[in-house]
């Protein structure tokens, strides 16, 4: 791992790290958040009484767009063609769980994507359900895995806290 | 409070509710959130040995920027003429800590406005430090108070558990 | 109704023409459109044997996402608020009907936006069932009707022909 | 042929499918559709009395350009290099006829392309008229012939009805 | 005027200034712009010899969708809505002049995005010439007036310099 | 050189050239410009009695940005994977003086990527100063250097003249 921060060079300048001599390879990430929600809007995520109809299929729709929008949204991201993305919501029962995978076969890896795709999967959880409840708080956020490219596999270990 | 989701129909139907007869008023929100950070990176971002440089202004503008990209991002929200972004960033112990506040003079709250800010910022400090720490988690993204509506101010009860 | 292209000018050249002094006023319009299918995708689209699932929802939301994009796409539309959008999407024995109503409180009307939304729903139609039915063809995109503004209201006289 | 609809998952659950392993080979669509325009519309843009000017030029480029936003607009799209695009436009009695053909040598076709580039160039025909004939319909939008990738050689099998 | 930078506070930090408190007025400006090209490049863009077709409206509408795009590519800049915008491209015997006039009823000046159009249509010219003239240079991108807004018009003085 | 505009067609057409059989190469370019601004400026951008801060990084950060956005602003430009960019502004005793270097591994070059850095950070310049120095002016954007690619290495002329 490095010890300085890649993005900025010797003069603290920010820049786009040159990544035209890297192997295109197949990468995977997966990030995962959850959205800590009222017991009100569990039950009407679960389609208790009425129906929870597009409520989750907006959000899952919006962490795909976000994931090819990653690129315009953090400045030093490198344009990547994202060839899969799923994501994956459920309610339990404080929370909606946000789980989010992407690939790719190109140049960099696609973590930021996936990260990017929970988050944005977030906010859409959190506009859905404001007008029941104004308290709903995104935590989490973070990689779970990835592999390929050069640095090769990483897993996150759990450590209690969080 | 709404007792239903209000960007679904009766028949579950994603929609933009009609905001069109609502009043143009100055409305404003806040929102924080945090990035767990390892203490290298503490030390990088506190400028210890290195110039850390434009490594939060760029989380700083990135979250600016998010804030105007809100109704792309966010599918069922509006779009709304932003008047104003403060974003401050300040690196804590183990953490970037991340407040942001979004004004406007428009028919709707900006708090998915604030929030995006602080998630987008929050997303571009884990792409500056994922050379030095892999494992950086956005955390506790939330509204802490809006002003200005027909719903009037609201501010977060504080719980002991975030 | 104008007897000229208002989009250029006398000498062919394209223009935004200037809307800065007209009145704020309620707008609506309503467009609509259909997407021929085979009868395989009736079938799936109905839900018959395999979960439809999300699929008439992407095209909806992709609906209310193209209205706001109106003017990126549109090159001499002005960008405007968008105040609501529905997008209603049924499924007919040989097509899927897509209905959309945009308003707004602006300066200028919104039956750009409407149809953007009808014709973007329809392009995700299409996409979505193109593994199956490579021949789907969108067709009847078109205003029903529009109310507000300086013009007033228009309504399509049916004609038998479409 | 597939049977199912590939943009969902056995749940019914949006993705997007991946495309990684998919060879990058040279691929090209054409896609076809038509503007009905009133007879005043058409002596206007075949330059009849006024300068067509850019009239048909505006429509070329959106066309364009929103081939290149197709992933932006149809949500589980894969974004993709577009390498060639051109945009036919020609005035006939009632209609304006519009045909865009788009080439790439990347792992996913582009036939979504071709059709996005049509609609929107159609809507932008409608944009430039609207003011003379509020009534123009954009129809028949469907793909022609693609060419290139696994799948092979498609061309549309005319059928007399549209 | 102003004797330090608006868009940075007390600590050099970026943010965007509010201006919910400001009156919505009409405000206009005008910008200039010149690309210098090769006297090959002139008789191309006058018609000598082959078709200039849409060469230059090519780069008039590069400039008026620039314009609406503003507030994504300047990072401080407000949202606003455009309500007109024209320009006008014309070749002199050693350059393509460019002028463009932007005009408003909103909070803020639109000085920037007269000067983005100016700029994006200058671009859009290099473009469209580069594989006839490598040396285009793009120049003299400047306000020559505004008016509306609190501080009242503007009137660049000449200088005789540029 | 080509001694026609190969970005319309024999009827004068406006088309995006197929590059699809062009060879992935390294490819670089670089671009400079200057933006005239008064000596209150140059004192204000050196950090002279008040904070600097960070003025030029968010022209710095625009600059690598609007360079991932050239095919969204340049209608015929290929939509393309940039590895690598830095900005480097610096102040002169009457402007801020700018260089952008772009880097990819593609099928077309980056000249125009690296020309609408150079504008876009730019126009972020005068942006930041327009409270203090509404004269400012942006010049001499023009190519210094490309290599990669079949056309092979370029490099400008000085001619005394700008």
């Amino acid at each position: 791992m490095s010890d300085r921060l890649t993005h900025v060079d010797a003069k603290g300048e920010a820049r786009m790290v040159d990544v035209s001599a890297k192997d295109v390879t197949v990468r995977q990430a997966t990030a995962t958040g959850r959205v800590f929600v009222s017991p009100t809007v569990v039950g009407l995520l679960r389609g208790e009484g009425v129906p929870k109809g597009d409520a989750l299929a907006v959000a899952r729709i919006a962490g795909i767009q976000a994931a090819k929008k990653t690129p315009d949204l953090v400045p030093l991201c490198h344009p990547l063609a994202i060839h899969g993305v799923t994501v994956d919501l459920s309610v339990s029962d404080d929370a909606v769980e946000i789980s989010a995978t992407v690939r790719t076969a190109d140049r960099t890896g696609v973590e930021m994507e996936a990260l990017t795709c929970v988050a944005v999967a977030g906010l859409t959880v959190v506009d859905m359900v404001k007008a029941v409840d104004k308290g709903a708080v995104i935590t989490d956020i973070r990689i779970e895995e990835k592999t390929g490219g050069k640095s090769g596999t990483y897993r996150r270990v759990e450590q209690g806290d969080s």
